[in-house]
């Protein structure tokens, strides 16, 4: 069956999934870069940004599994873009330049319309103004019996966690500090809300854990 | 110098270091225990509370630095025990038996004044009404050079981070999910401290982290 996912989301310690004030020049806020060292390390996340070399073992094995039998993709606004407010053209078109790593369609959460952007690769983007619920149901027509990978960040799994959609959400512990930013899991109830976490490989990099709904 | 540390505090993925609900029957809160998988499991925790066996190795290593050089103890009053309020008399006496596994002095914040109690093996109970500072100067008398520990718990710990107190922390991430509970980090913002993250080492029961005052 289909499912949602949340794969290769990298958190500090203290539980922040982007350090606080991303912009230009910062996507994932300041010190925000640390968290990903483990999957920078990885051939799989390398060869994606078009870099040669990089590790295998337990940090590209989680990387190869977030790739797996990805349909199509929801991403929150801010993930998209540092753009807020309504567009103020039709510039912005995501981070990723001409051929983002996506390759199938990805839905955008958004207050404010926009027609869709087709992008080489087989990347479409599509915002999507009427909530999450009317996002999976696009995202899980769009991807065709596959899973639905919910990109981030914070505040769009939260959304999903919090209305227990998520089937499974594979997090990388990185140690590191943030001290601020977003908190994925503060004020969530994730055993209450069914959660249970399923599956834990640490490495020097991160600590890798599955957290699965019963 | 001597420092005051923390060590071998365990704590969920989501952030807390004692589940929710601790009493009698409960001392470390409601699903607590799990967090203390990877203690259970080390040869220094088992001999420490006489059973035999249990494992070497990375979670053990810390086991025994826990215990290195430490001079004395500092507890806050929740971890002595479950009595909340006034002592209603002299019987409760820690949670450990009559030989607790201190061996040197220990000094508990409360607010309720209390006779030392002295146990056997080493350890006596001091009990100090005068607040964090007071006890910390107190313990590093004792300490006669060596380190302080604050056992915990949570709210005690975040009182000496707060202060910027602390010279060590040792923290041991478990694979499980709490829910709810004392959240040991939250809303503190330890880079802003001066704190940062030193040591990460994984092993399938915890990520261990030591966190360090620059």
């Amino acid at each position: 069956m289909s499912k949602l996912r949340v794969n290769a989301f990298s958190l500090s310690i203290d539980g922040f999934g982007a350090g606080p004030g991303q912009d230009l020049e910062n996507p994932l806020g300041i010190g925000g870069g640390a968290l990903h060292k483990w999957a920078f390390s990885t051939v799989t996340f390398r060869k994606m940004f078009g870099q040669e070399g990089g590790a295998t073992g337990p940090d590209d094995d989680f990387a190869v599994r977030s790739f797996e039998n990805v349909g199509a993709w929801i991403l929150g606004r801010n993930m998209f873009g540092p753009v807020r407010g309504p567009w103020q053209d039709e510039s912005w078109k995501g981070w990723w330049g001409d051929n983002p790593p996506y390759h199938v369609p990805v839905f955008v959460l958004t207050q404010y319309a926009r027609q869709p952007i087709v992008m080489e690769g087989g990347t479409t983007f599509y915002f999507v103004t009427d909530g999450i619920h009317s996002a999976l149901e696009k995202a899980k027509a769009a991807a065709a019996g596959k899973d639905v990978r919910v990109g981030g960040g914070v505040s769009t799994i939260r959304q999903y966690l919090s209305e227990r959609l998520i089937d499974e959400m594979h997090l990388a512990i990185s140690p590191v500090l943030l001290g601020a930013g977003e908190n994925l899991l503060q004020g969530l109830d994730l055993p209450k809300l069914g959660y249970q976490c399923s599956e834990q490989v640490a490495t020097p990099l991160a600590t890798h854990v599955v957290i699965k709904r019963a």
